[in-house]
């Protein structure tokens, strides 16, 4: 099996998925790569060096910069916070690496743009990272109405909710300033791509965003609150169908509310990430007095699950997603051929979300 | 006890379940005035008589104007078609007699203000039947909010979806021409009064109405649909919170979708009248790690449970729901208070409503 | 329509029940007879009036031997303690009324038996109430079973579980002491009847029967609890299948848990009384990915749902499930042909329940 | 972090299973130890180079003796065919390794009797490998019930039920011969475990076993079905609770039926592997009117869970349980404390199996 070298920039929450996704990927499946966790970049050298030790990586540094120019690395995963994605991925793509790089690409659609460009200009594998979709349910569900199960949609209604910041106590912290885009940076990627993903381009929107706790404590008093908190848009679909997304850190009790229901004229899907291994799949066919609503437990005769487990209902989690991702990543990096979702699919997602920016300071539809 | 006699004017869907509550309600609670089913009302002389016979009235009759001037009857139930329900109310506003009047009112606000007007100027007990509110599980779901038991409210969800015309093969029928107004007249009045009841009064609506099958099949070949299948809008609520509607007859799969989710900042929420006799309540209080939406089957302890059965959890269904707002349109009468909703109320839903399509149209926000 | 009238003979929790039930079940169903709310029987006379007051009886009496002797009476409905069932069924036979009697008829296999013999003796109209059964959704499992749409049953799970003494601080009363028979005596003839119901008769049973709480609060201090908190029992079915029966007025959270599974070699069914107008049935057919539990609405298309409502998923409840028993009385009593449940059935589940005392005294399997 | 190299024997279904949880547990949990994959052992020497590829071992042989001999392995983890299990263990004990081995330890008491011997006299860590009471959420409920959250436990119903062999038209195969104990031999052992892990020691069981579909398809026509489909049984525990266990591989529509439902007097717990990341608590505390089963979704805040993820309710799954295990391995190795479940305790679990066959030869309680 060829080995491929891997610079993992960013040791947080995502890094660390990450990092565990590349040492059990090509044990999982059978990727025709392997992957060698060689050097990881965290913001400090002691940091990277405890990383490095923790995640099982050969080499640490404080310096991105050196993990995108050394020969020694094949491809790039990118993790560190949003603000740092573009000068990486294009140094990256420069010096001749593959990317991976987690969602959103950019804070505003120009400089996805300008990412996208980068990876297009440079043939080489390129990818944006939106594991939730990546699930066994996701990915049937995908499967379901591209083959026309469910019939022409003309409904979707989505979601991405969780509850971290539903307390007003919670103090201010990053996520609650500048440097962030609130919800609709956080969460809303997510959510549009997956909106994207099973009802096809979304042609315009009418938005409305909030910041419902406008200040929080800080550590000397108050602090304001400068991004949002909730959001929520209608959506017309290049098909025809209409659409609802809502997303929301402040929908108590929610905790991975990333959930969906897809209404066709010859079945409708129900899907909620907090039950990640059910799809909720009607038909209307067959006697009526037997019809309903029939939760799907995926296994082995679902997408990318059997690797995972060879019985239905045994079930996969977070983790396994990003061990989809990844070889995914791999294949793309093995076949040379473009694996879903690219950089494009990435500024996609960003257009949507600046449609809504405009719609909610407009009090218009806009166009995407 | 005292009885009171009372005509019943409609003899379909809502009129039967109207007959089966003028039954049973002096039994079920303890009222202090027992309805006598004195006239039943049909189109014609023969169905009348017909259903006189099934539901056990004393008298029928095919003109409803023999009705509200008949000195015998106290009070009059309209169960008739929308068209005809302003003519009759405010005739029998104008014979003494207290008038409870299924939902819409009208079909435009216009009409809804006069039939108020004369109500109002009666002095005369009204009601409008909004069924669904009253379920017990609805009812404490409104005390729950009110007691601010889940803080301040921020963010409600609801829907009223069906699918009873999601097969575009459904024939044509008079749901489908311009006699009715489409799912923003059959269905959204309910779950408008619904977030009226639940989150406050709505300050301005941006809304989205569709036809999603534009014919169906006549005796002659296609017809056209002339109102609409599906229809959503985003609010903004007096009280700063966000909301969202979303009415379907076309939801495959949905049979009794009429559903919230409620977010304040203590808690949350959720009720699907598919399975009425559970409230879904989240807190964010105790140990984090015992936190989780719990299922609250109602019981005794919950409004209006009691005179049903004894036992928790045993449940109540769409007939008790009636029967509930025949016990209030008797107390309105008994006591001379006006019981909610009114004709007021009624007006209130109708005015969302236009706004709503006032929105659609123009593609902007709308002032209700 | 006939006329046909009624004495009831009890007031309490049941007795309000069927009240009800005389009163709307001629307007809800098609029924050829009208039950006319004759004469109430209470404890005192004082309690009689007042009731026949609140349930709308014309007369009032202490003396449930002038009911049954009366001519004006045609059927008579036993809803008093369980103690008294006998000797009023005995009567009412020999006075020639038909007679539907609450579950169970009486505490002992051999007092079952003399009721039948009356009742078969005098070949009037008789018939047990085990109301549970006759939810559209426990209707519908029963047609599925019958139909083969499941295959051979090998398997069949039932609880009757409710909480309303799980905490040993609830006082002693009639229902702790030997007047009553504790939970074998007030909830396994239910579920007992759904088994023999459901998967046909039982041949044998190992059961295991206990006080969960001794001693109980009373006047004076604590007094010593004289039957059975939980019981459970392993059967085995006359068609080979095996089961397990539940039973527990101490298990906490369950609210009416009268739920049951059926495994067949073809699918299954899942069904608990908590959300009473679901039914889960899974088929193994179609395609693999496609196949779970599907979440049966019922509506117009199920057993005896119809008459409460045009819509699906509208939903019946408790007070429904007796109007559907009074309804299958009448047409007993009008067809002269006998409707199940009669007393015989309600021998049976003695019968069983006799079994089980007796495997759990000797601590191996009985013989039913 | 200090190397240890593994010695993996198998490479089925779990033996994939423990493969990539050996890539991956360092990583995932901060270990004190790091395991290395060094050898893999299958049937045949092709077949081990093959996983030793697939999986990321060092080497490869076709000779388990040749593993628990080599000095360079410090511990072996069994995953072969259960026959084998014995002779390995023994083996490796007296060659000074660590054995993790998969439930069940052997076929009969008798030889788990002799690999607990050979266990406890080397002094060496040993385990046995009971994955599912690993997830976040039954760890936390045997906190919840350790806690007295739930008081003192009076019923504990529990399954462990799938339906690989529900069609009678699958095809004989070693599963359904004498080879296998049927599903006493491979499922019982997982719930008789949780049971005892949740409600402590039992002291008798009534059991009744039986082979559903006695013959299947074989390549030369009908073979007998020489072990059990279906089996279930009443337990008495040491504190006096009342418990019973339902075993299956015929339960059609179950594909990862491993639950539970405890019953204590302060509340109740329910479980269900197919949403393995949920737990459902009732307290009887509170509000009465506040009460019902509260759907709790692991996070963070609940044992193990932290480590896979930072966000509540983004989910463990299967795979994530046999790390789990591995880590706890990996501690006992470095502690030299005996992690539970023991070779002891996997011969408890079998003790209560044999009960189980006893009492169901002689149709009476059997003491464990």
């Amino acid at each position: 099996m060829t080995e491929i070298r891997i610079g993992l920039i960013g040791t947080g929450y995502m890094g660390k998925a990450h990092a565990v996704a590349l040492k059990s990927v090509a044990s999982v499946f059978d990727t025709g790569l392997r992957p060698i966790c060689e050097t990881i970049c965290a913001t400090t050298l002691e940091g990277a060096r405890e990383k490095a030790r923790a995640f099982g990586f050969n080499r640490a540094t404080d310096d991105w910069r050196t993990v995108v120019a050394d020969p020694a690395i094949d491809a790039v995963v990118i993790a560190s916070p949003q603000s740092t994605h573009m000068d990486i991925a294009i140094a990256a793509f420069e010096n001749g690496k593959a990317v991976f790089c987690e969602k959103p690409l950019a804070s505003h659609a120009e400089d996805c743009r300008r990412m996208m460009a980068a990876a297009e200009a440079s043939g080489l594998p390129n990818m944006t990272g939106f594991n939730y979709i990546r699930t066994p349910a996701s990915q049937f569900a995908h499967d379901l109405v591209q083959s026309g199960r469910i019939g022409q949609i003309h409904y979707i209604r989505a979601e991405h909710t969780e509850d971290f910041l539903s307390d007003p106590q919670t103090p201010s912290h990053w996520r609650t300033k500048d440097i962030s885009n609130g919800c609709m940076g956080d969460l809303a990627p997510h959510i549009i791509n997956a909106a994207l993903r099973l009802a096809g381009p979304i042609s315009s929107v009418s938005a409305d965003i909030q910041t419902v706790h406008s200040e929080r404590p800080g550590a000397d008093g108050p602090e304001a609150v400068t991004n949002d908190d909730q959001a929520h848009l209608m959506c017309r679909f290049q098909n025809g169908a209409m659409g609802h997304l809502f997303i929301s850190r402040v929908a108590t009790g929610r905790k991975m509310g990333y959930a969906y229901e897809i209404y066709g004229d010859k079945g409708s899907i129900r899907f909620d990430q907090e039950d990640q291994n059910a799809l909720w799949l009607y038909l209307a066919e067959g006697p009526e007095a037997e019809r309903g609503f029939r939760k799907i437990l995926t296994g082995p005769v679902h997408p990318d699950y059997l690797p995972f487990c060879q019985g239905p209902g045994h079930g996969t989690g977070y983790q396994d997603q990003i061990i989809i991702e990844m070889r995914d990543f791999l294949k793309a990096i093995e076949t040379g051929t473009p694996v879903w979702p690219t950089f494009r699919d990435g500024l996609e997602v960003q257009l949507v979300t600046e449609a809504a920016w405009k719609s909610s300071k407009t009090g218009t539809w806009a166009t995407v």
